[in-house]
């Protein structure tokens, strides 16, 4: 049996749980080494105390090597949830995973006995992925080395200034692709002037105009994980306002990162970016969380943020991306992927934080 | 209140639910014409009998126009979840969107009291999207139109020989965008040779080889409707197992296509195909359902399946795409899109399906 399996059987007695469904492909793959995209099909690794460990596999998919599991094989027309269910006759509790949806759930919830609990299961694993060893830190230096790499090319597309947002989020692709990337780790974000202002902008037909401020929001997939950081940049101008806001997300970007090593707490990390920000005077205008866990998935178990008083532990890898954003004017976001190590942290991304104004 | 939603609440009166939770986007945006993309973060709708539909939304997400109806916004790090429970004060039945997850759906249960049922709901919303109304079928014969146009592009880009099935696909991308596509339905699956035999076969640096054959799977999205298409061509030459493979699953397509008009059930098209690839010797080799519904989504509630007696009705629009798979050989699968009309049905895709010999 692998460690990491160990290591998620040991949560689950802690926690209870005799029997854990996992679903996340991600979290299937960081257990079994086997990748599987199951689209709305049921895909579902169970986890026994007892050791044995079963793999619900629709036979459409298909398996490129021996697992060291069993496997039970379905089809579209067979009743799958009573096969899943079967196997869970003698359990107490059985941890299910977050994402796993309710079309499975509620009727597997009725064909097992009442006396069963059903509870969130998904920390069994997600505590664990939360710390990365030393092959996974390799994959997302690697991946951070790219994007480094790839948003200096991103930012001199930009300068041309003859671009639209949709054209230059289209060319990162092929850019990421002559670096080896498998994708996007998610879809880039290029928000010129105002559009930089909606965090979660989809990147249109806008065109550059002198004095806009540009958010560029990119990440690629290397091996199987992920990269993800944001510069703002200035098209051919900048004027004060934007100059001061620049300054100030950067110094919220710098100080949070500044304090953090093992021990400190989540919450305190994105207190300092945040209180740093308030005291600009912007409070409403940082409407987001401090950051993130990234690994497999851009998003991962964990945030920085006012939620979670976790203390950070070697290994651990998280965004700090602090912004403030002026509804019909501009957005700034500046954001760097850390890896927390014994006495403080590496920051993965090197692309310059100096306000660059570009074109 | 618009006809959509009226209809929706017919459905959940007749099936005694007092209230229908529905977080797919593509629903939420078919019932109140609103398009969000919430990520991991939680997205609702709630659809009440009493006429007070809400909308629970993160405080993250951009609202770009008045919606008609009550909207509960909230943050990160408010228990949205217990927000959500608390309009469920005298709730009898919850019907729950299929695609809920674990995470709020388990502490959602919690909170509620223990007489409250939760079921299984989408198909409040499911059969309602399956017949498209006369806007939805406009843009969906422009989607496979398309789908047509860009698919002979794409197998004259194969006929050259030069291009790895990645890079065939990245070009459909291309491809696509002059045609005013928002993108892909789907990854493409290009898969040269054995490659096609895997039915979701993931475009890797495979070169062509004569004799190989192509599987092309393939749509866009186009103004928020999805196509899907899939042709099988040869590559600079053809032997008498592949033709007579190919003359097989083309005639399993037509035949289908041939018997669909209102009343025949789904399940009765599935066995048409199968029997007579049956009949040509291949029952395990065809390994998957005759065809899925498509709109709004490229897989949406229905198949043509044994699993589906559902009688078809006017308006329906689903795939017909019989398979022979054999690994280690070649693949073939002939796709089209077919909506049903009064007296027959009207296939949205026009492409040849002779055998073509390209290259």
């Amino acid at each position: 049996m692998n460690k990491r399996i160990e290591r998620v059987l040991k949560e689950m007695a802690d926690r209870g749980m005799d029997h854990l469904i996992i679903c996340d492909p991600s979290s299937i793959d960081y257990l079994i080494h086997y990748r599987n995209d199951p689209g709305e099909r049921m895909y579902v690794l169970v986890l026994s105390l007892d050791g044995n460990h079963t793999l619900f596999m629709n036979n459409l998919f298909y398996l490129d090597k021996e697992l060291n599991l069993d496997i039970v094989w379905f089809s579209d027309t067979d009743d799958y949830v009573s096969m899943l269910a079967s196997h869970f006759n003698d359990a107490n509790c059985i941890g299910i995973d977050k994402l796993f949806p309710a079309k499975f759930l509620l009727p597997l919830m009725e064909k097992i006995n009442e006396e069963t609990c059903f509870e969130l299961g998904s920390l069994c694993v997600d505590y664990i992925r939360m710390k990365k060893d030393e092959n996974e830190q390799e994959l997302m230096r690697e991946a951070s080395r790219i994007n480094d790499l790839a948003i200096d090319q991103v930012i001199q597309l930009c300068a041309t200034g003859k671009f639209t947002e949709k054209e230059v989020a289209n060319q990162l692709a092929g850019i990421y692709q002559t670096y080896g990337c498998e994708g996007f780790s998610f879809s880039p974000i290029v928000g010129y002037g105002a559009n930089g202002a909606n965090g979660h902008h989809d990147c249109d037909d806008s065109l550059l105009k002198a004095g806009d401020s540009i958010v560029i929001d990119m990440g690629c997939i290397y091996k199987g994980y992920c990269s993800d950081m944001t510069r703002t940049v200035f098209y051919k101008e900048v004027n004060d306002k934007q100059k001061s806001v620049y300054e100030l997300v950067r110094k919220a970007n710098e100080a949070a990162i500044a304090i953090i090593k093992p021990g400190v707490r989540l919450c305190d990390i994105d207190k300092t970016a945040r209180d740093i920000i308030a005291q600009g005077g912007y409070v409403a205008e940082f409407n987001h969380r401090l950051g993130h866990f990234i690994g497999r998935d851009v998003h991962e178990y964990g945030d920085v943020s006012a939620g979670f008083d976790m203390e950070v532990e070697e290994g651990m890898i998280f965004s700090i991306e602090p912004g403030v954003y002026l509804q019909g004017e501009f957005g700034v976001r500046i954001e760097d992927l850390v890896l927390v190590t014994k006495d403080g942290c590496e920051v993965l991304n090197s692309y310059t934080k100096d306000l660059l104004v570009i074109g």
